[in-house]
């Protein structure tokens, strides 16, 4: 059925499962690649499907500034304009509100804002993030949710309480379908009670799946795995769980270990556009002049397009900014987080996810701290 | 036999041939897209190889600066380096140092140049054209050559002297042999008596190919037509005739109809990435409002990657700056003119060249000057 999820292996909080969608089955846990504006920056969708990438993220914000929802869904939805047939996941539009826009003022029914590209003064509210989200129409959509600096207790408890109040509306406006799945939003910054509170009131709500939001936004790894522990507890086993905005490899693994399913993030197309790849040995920056007559593939695992170029190859086009460097390093940044996320699901499957953790965490954050 | 140049058909002064290089062989008239450091800005090479793209270009200036034709040498190689089986034709250098590099001086035996990168001082001479060119590897290398505005007759008059002197040089060191093709290349700007003197000399070196430089520099189209019409006859039928730096549609006709074999120019990829796109009613451009809701590909005679995406989907992507826009554009500007080649070289085959130009020059001209 759409939007089943089942569940088919757990290992300790870990689980690996399958999310039935419209566009195509997603195997749990995933990383979503994120394609802001309607496009995996430099990535064609056509090598996304070659790299088996299940689920792609875009921005409701962007596509709300350019090139609007109603010029979407006039051109038959977000999967027919830009070309991607698996599913799609659209955030809410209010977490970019809150970071790119100019906030003219925030309200108890929504935020009025200007547009980080021309100024002009919009307005964005539950109602209006579902019609948006509907004219996009993504096989997930996110509630809309106020995601304030983590660490104000009485600015996180208000915030709370509206993304509660915004989560009603957008159930109201958006009643449960078979064609796109409504995510709630649990807020509560570091703060383990207004955590438990959220994820109690989200649970309630008998939505599809459950994200937790406003972490990866400048708290410590440790403060955010402290959280996972304290929420995940509080959210019900048979749904599945998104932790937005979390993409680093170490994450990646601490976050399945705790039982995330659903992960997204810009880092595999950002640090590429930055000349960076992930390795097992950590994370490189290919403009290290030690590269210059590397003749061996970025990371010897990986047997992607990019794999048949030397890194020395790779760091004179990066050195002379030439477009091929983010096109070959998005590829194999993309490649390791979805292979990564594969060899995490069948650990789970195989029940020895926290060896294959032992093994991959020391080695990749060893090197992660030594180069960067 | 390698570099034997097999003409199968005429029609007209036109010609359909086979040039036999080490990386396979090069049907003729053909169009080289040009990778000026290494790379066809944004098109992965297996992309090239997919839209049977046969040849492409490289520059001997910016390799020199970056990354260095040592290194290339090292690493084995152009084809090697950048992943590329098929043949590769250099350019000298000259041409490059005399646009793009602050010169210091130019003397008989060579030129004295600061690098435009780093303002480094450096030498090019023909004897280091070609050790450069050796080191690079290419298919087919080009004699150093000075290419002056062509129409100061004084100073083109003395650069087609110069020319001749550094030809003699080349052969010199760089003697026959089968690994790579060396062609000389015929200055004399827009003055028929120093063309005809120039393409005397250069004919009589028993070289393994011919090109035609100093021109699409600034002068009228109906200038270089003119120059061709002069030139080509002076040049031997049987070995290949290569136009420098010209790649529009229309003079692409306009040279295989004079007789002219080769061409390479900057213009697909150059016009992808101002958001233009070749049609067969002209050239358009992306930005234009009017692609906003237009469902339509670019041009529905091509059946490439970018024409699963519509003309609106790629508008978006160059207004909002998305390096997905180069590629598929790049795609789509490459296919289009490498499709034209192969038409006119059928057309040639079937000897109705002529007919073909009749048909496709008025439609292509007529929106080329009302759009742009």
């Amino acid at each position: 059925m759409t939007f089943d999820f089942e569940i088919i292996a757990a290992d300790g909080n870990a689980r690996a499962g399958i999310l039935h969608t419209p566009h195509g089955d997603i195997p749990t846990p995933v990383f979503a690649p994120v394609g802001t504006a309607g496009t995996v920056k430099a990535v064609p969708p056509r090598d996304l499907k070659s790299l088996d990438v299940k689920l792609i993220l875009s921005n409701t914000y962007h596509l709300l500034l350019r090139p609007g929802d109603d010029l979407v869904r006039d051109l038959g939805g977000l999967h027919r304009f830009m070309n991607w047939e698996g599913p799609i996941l659209t955030d809410s539009g209010g977490f970019q509100v809150f970071s790119l826009a100019q906030i003219n003022k925030i309200d108890d029914d929504g935020v009025t804002f200007r547009s980080h590209l021309d100024g002009s003064v919009m307005r964005l509210d539950p109602k209006r993030s579902m019609e948006i989200q509907q004219n996009l129409g993504a096989d997930i959509i996110m509630a809309f949710d106020q995601c304030p600096p983590p660490t104000d207790r009485d600015e996180v408890s208000a915030a709370v309480e509206r993304t509660h109040r915004w989560l009603a509306q957008c159930r109201e406006a958006h009643p449960d379908d078979d064609e796109q799945a409504l995510f709630g939003i649990v807020q509560g910054g570091v703060f383990p009670d207004l955590r438990e509170k959220s994820a109690r009131f989200v649970s309630e709500m008998d939505l599809k799946g459950h994200a937790i939001g406003g972490l990866a936004v400048g708290e410590t790894k440790e403060a955010m795995y402290a959280t996972l522990d304290d929420t995940l507890p509080c959210l019900p086993d048979h749904k599945p769980r998104y932790l937005m905005g979390v993409g680093e490899p170490d994450d990646l693994v601490e976050g399945a270990m705790r039982g995330v399913d659903i992960f997204d993030c810009v880092i595999p197309t950002r640090l590429a556009r930055h000349g960076a790849a992930f390795t097992r040995d950590g994370r490189i920056n290919l403009r290290n002049a030690s590269f210059k007559r590397d003749e061996a593939p970025i990371d010897e695992s990986l047997h992607n397009y990019a794999s048949g170029f030397s890194r020395a190859y790779l760091r004179h086009l990066v050195v002379a900014k030439e477009l091929l460097a983010h096109y070959l390093l998005s590829l194999h940044n993309i490649d390791f987080l979805t292979r990564h996320m594969e060899t995490m699901r069948q650990a789970i499957i195989d029940g020895n996810l926290r060896d294959f953790a032992a093994q991959f965490l020391p080695r990749y954050l060893r090197r992660d701290l030594s180069i960067e």
